[in-house]
């Protein structure tokens, strides 16, 4: 018999935008439950917001290290089962170290970490300590980005030639980090969000959904960044020129001054019978554009799709899945994996169908290829 | 300091669809938990239910009725607070006047009850008891059908003349309820269901939609009621002419045979100066089509919306919200209201915005008035 | 060897709007020249227009009489073959039936007659007179419309149940009239529309559209009709329930008054295995809804689409046709069919597919039992 | 007074797909007729075509230098005003050269020419012989795209900052070529299209749809050709990064092998506060997205539009102009300055709203920089 799995949070705290999302992707389902948490190195703040959310003033804690050092001491069955990462991206790889080595598993927000070199020490830690550890590449939950991947998997689209990947944003075309908006603040200083913006923050769900899909690996990237408002010191626009294995080719955009754009992430895949298209703005569609027959709409919850996509939907076709429903697959993926593991048993496949530490090496090496091509005028660079 | 509210379930044991939908809105915003639960009549299968949702067996019953008198005798600080009916409609009243009576608190699945005489003492009771009680008629909980209602209210788009309802579904195109179908067997039976199928079931959703969003009441229906499938004994299509307060007119239908068709729940109002559009299958749109300048589309979460879209928002325009979170809305306004109570304080006219027995009361009027014109050719009947 | 056809219109001079699309609807595909008009009955006025039309000035005539008397002393080589009204409804009859019994053929814009007596001795002349008579339904026109008509014809989607079709505009929702506004002014006077406005001006192009596509005869109405602006003499705006052939139910609305609606006619249809979903604004695609497997999308110059749909498809799929390609067809039809005859052929059946006398005979037959159905309060009416 | 124009056709025999269009296009506003033509170069197929063209066979001649000949033999008041190239890319040049020097005005297809070089010397030609030259890009002749460039000129969005523009299809993702089919056949041809398949035939319309709307010309590109049909000669596929004047950059892809798409072009341009976006399966809106309130629809024919987004409408708003609107455009306003020219006046600016030589040029510049680029395997190459 299970029993639900109960999280400890890094992170979250007033202000903050990603945490809120992890805890009501962790929530819906009802597998797991917020038992702690540092949302705040101001203790004050940290009570507060554990308060908040139903959290024992005692389990309100004022940094990661305590959190991990207290949870430990705590009876085994009252202890929490893993800790969700919600930091800006400096603040991913410490806490995730100290977790994972102390016996914790992971739940990370993307990208991974503050550079390569963090995501692969990240990676050797995990292999080492067995652990748990999900990435949060949100795009990769929707059950019709699964009937995408999966289609491609059973050949019926035949050998991929062609991927375009689009993650439009408008919400930085104004220097908003002058205001003193904290999403704007951290991610345009190279201090917390690493060596790009626009790349780092999005253009890696582009990167990670275009590999998902395909199942082919970025090979070459040829990129040009840039920088359109002035005084910020990362990039906030990016097109990416894509090989891929087996010959495809692809084009990769990520923008965050594209005015007026939400978050409309599109992605279209070529093969040599069938092309597909979906875009999170109907994200429960997925346009299959035969060579010979009329198009077709597959949706969630429709007819004639996977077992995988199946897997993924809540509700009936016409009832409309979202994002947070996309987050919470990843939520619901990892507390049934980590139910299986606490009862001694191997994980379903299925189960483990969420992004991991590996795709989160693969990110942060994406970003450095581009950087690096854009940095030489948009020379070839291998990822 | 608020403290999480604690939910009894009556239904939504195996085979059940809107149980489970229950649930999870109930849990997406962490306020309320699921603490116990008369699932089924079969008590062993009411126990396996309970255990895949945790909860504790001993808190697993065979009816309400055990569960109203066991919860009773429990501590105040452990006992639920309120119940939640999910089960068919001839199971409403019962455990909802005995649970009210027993001083808790009732959310209910739509229709209201059977028949509108159940219905009006239903009413009776909540005003007598003055307990808090919310019918789940989930679309008036989508932003931006809050959006559509606030800008009718304030005036912006003139005297509303004329309203277009439609909920068209395809699912009971053929004779589902011969295969043993669950949901389609109760709903299509005089004896569970009521006098109505198609329009007790999705007419009233549009019924209500009409109503909320216009603030206008129907006054008077012609409708012609089909049954297209053989052998099937209620309706499973409908369309109404409408009559509203103020000189408005309406067109109202609802079909369970249209082939094809998901659950796309649309309505569209035209005042003097402008008209709403808003659907299911675009549910974070609303299209405002003026008299004289270029349709504007709002957005959730996006510019220029009021304060009601706002607060019934989870996440920054562009990332889609949908079905389950326009039902949490009011899992989430009945919890908030229900710790305001709990402290002693008057909820906010925010936290009340959810449907009540009032809008049940009217669900039920709507369903007989209807039903009475269909069975005399079409003739105005006033509700 | 085929000739050019040559048109005289009757009215289209200045500020006429449909006259202008019957000129570029003839003129599309190159088979026919207009040679000759009585625009206006103004002599200058028609001299004028007829200028600016490359018409010959002799050949602008002053009244429609005077056109015919003058053609019919031409040589038969140069005089016209057909003529084109396009005057409003009250001076359609006249012009028509002096055509006709003068041995021209005829092109008529819709709704045919002033009333239903006209229209049923125009039926009687045209069939006295063997002369051929077009009447420009022009939805009708559209290549989907011919797939959707096909795909029922065949079988595909099983017995019709229900058919759903509107005709939304909100161009009357400001009394225009009163600004002298030409196309206002007749339309809204019963001097010179008829007993009604919305529905003799849009109502009869859906009820003509529902009647082509399913094959099926509307045979009862029940309808309420609105006049929303004060001082108006005629309906604006209108719902009609409907009963076909066979068992069918539908509903037809129309309205001149939803504010910020162009023009965007639909109609949805449900039979046994499939539902069929077309409208105005996505005029190239035809949605197909299967009861078991995804929505197809059928596009004008696609795959698997009929023989007449890819008839009436002047260019590859993906180069959107409109409006005036769907009026065109039924020009280029008439005058296909009118060079067959003056080589003593029999027209191919796909020449003659396009609305005649005949369905104008059914709009104004449909027009006055609506009528007399909101008269008398909804009453059931046949048609 | 003006009379109707003279069109002359070089091309546009049985099997040609863009002579029917130019004729339709021609035909549209009643201001052109054709008059003559070297439809093929099989004199039996000229006349043959000519017939059902309605075309004496007199003037249905054998090459385009036979035409130019005799058509100057005749008297002024019958002899052809213009020529109308419609042939492959290789025998644009010639007979536009020999058409100048006569005297004659030119509409040609595009690309301009066979390579950069013919392209420039035609430029010269027309510059020395003063005559009216237009350009095919249809794309820009939709009034959504005149009204997105007068926005953009008005400077409401701001300066330009980013340019997405696209242009995929998929109707040479097999070796099409191979089974004979007649388009296919020329346009993979390295002797009949020039240096380049997918970005002479569509890469040249998004250039030209990406200058024309912003006023920008490109600069620089860095461009990813692929071959992806074995067997091809010439790129089917292609991917450039953009640098435009002003700092601006953007990404135009085009493709011929992206199965299922068919022609769907599209359009999106970032100001400082607004992105406009544009594409041909909804070619009658305009998508205004705005930095700061909700995203607004601007349509043709509705409210709020430039003179020249009106000047180039036909219809009412919600009739649905297309395609050969949009081609129309072109030969309408060709066709109107060609009357003023030969009245002796200035041609109005609205009339000379097409493209001309000076855009061709551009175009083959185009077409030489992004080959030269793929060559040297995306090296940056100025345009």
């Amino acid at each position: 018999m299970n029993r639900k799995i109960r999280m400890g949070m890094v992170g979250g705290g007033p202000g903050a935008f990603i945490g809120a999302v992890h805890r009501m992707a962790a929530a819906l389902d009802g597998h797991i439950e917020l038992v702690c948490g540092a949302f705040s190195s101001d203790p004050a703040k940290s009570v507060l917001a554990g308060e908040s959310l139903y959290v024992n003033p005692s389990r309100a804690y004022k940094s990661y290290e305590e959190m991990i050092a207290k949870e430990l001491a705590l009876p085994a069955d009252v202890r929490m089962d893993f800790v969700a990462i919600v930091t800006p991206n400096h603040l991913h790889f410490a806490p995730a170290k100290l977790a994972l080595e102390s016996g914790f598993h992971v739940v990370c927000d993307k990208p991974l970490a503050f550079d390569l070199k963090e995501a692969e020490e990240l990676e050797a830690i995990v292999q080492k300590t067995g652990k748990l550890f999900a990435l949060t590449h949100t795009y990769s939950g929707y059950p019709m980005i699964k009937e995408a991947r999966d289609m491609i998997k059973s050949g019926i689209i035949g050998k991929v030639k062609k991927v375009m990947v689009e993650y439009p944003q408008g919400w930085l075309a104004t220097q908003l980090e002058a205001t003193g908006q904290k999403q704007a603040d951290w991610r345009t200083d190279p201090k917390r969000a690493g060596i790009s913006c626009c790349m780092g923050d999005i253009g890696t769900h582009a990167e990670h959904l275009a590999e998902y899909v395909t199942g082919l690996k970025i090979t070459e990237v040829a990129a040009d960044l840039t920088t359109f408002i002035p005084g910020r010191q990362l990039d906030d626009d990016g097109a990416v020129l894509l090989r891929l294995e087996g010959g495809a080719k692809g084009v990769l955009t990520a923008s965050q001054i594209s005015v007026g754009e939400e978050n409309n992430v599109k992605i279209r895949v070529y093969g040599e019978k069938a092309g597909l298209e979906w875009y999170q703005e109907d994200c429960n569609s997925l346009r299959v554009k035969w060579l010979d027959k009329p198009m077709e709409i597959k949706r969630t919850g429709g007819a004639n799709t996977s077992a995988a996509a199946a897997f993924h939907t809540r509700v009936p076709a016409g009832h409309p899945e979202g994002y947070l429903e996309a987050f919470a697959n990843i939520y619901r993926n990892f507390a049934l994996s980590l139910q299986s593991i606490l009862k001694g048993e191997t994980p379903k496949p299925e189960y483990l169908d969420f992004p991991t530490v590996h795709e989160g090496v693969r990110g942060m090496a994406f970003i450095e290829a581009v950087v690096a091509s854009s940095n030489e005028n948009a020379k070839w660079v291998r990822v």
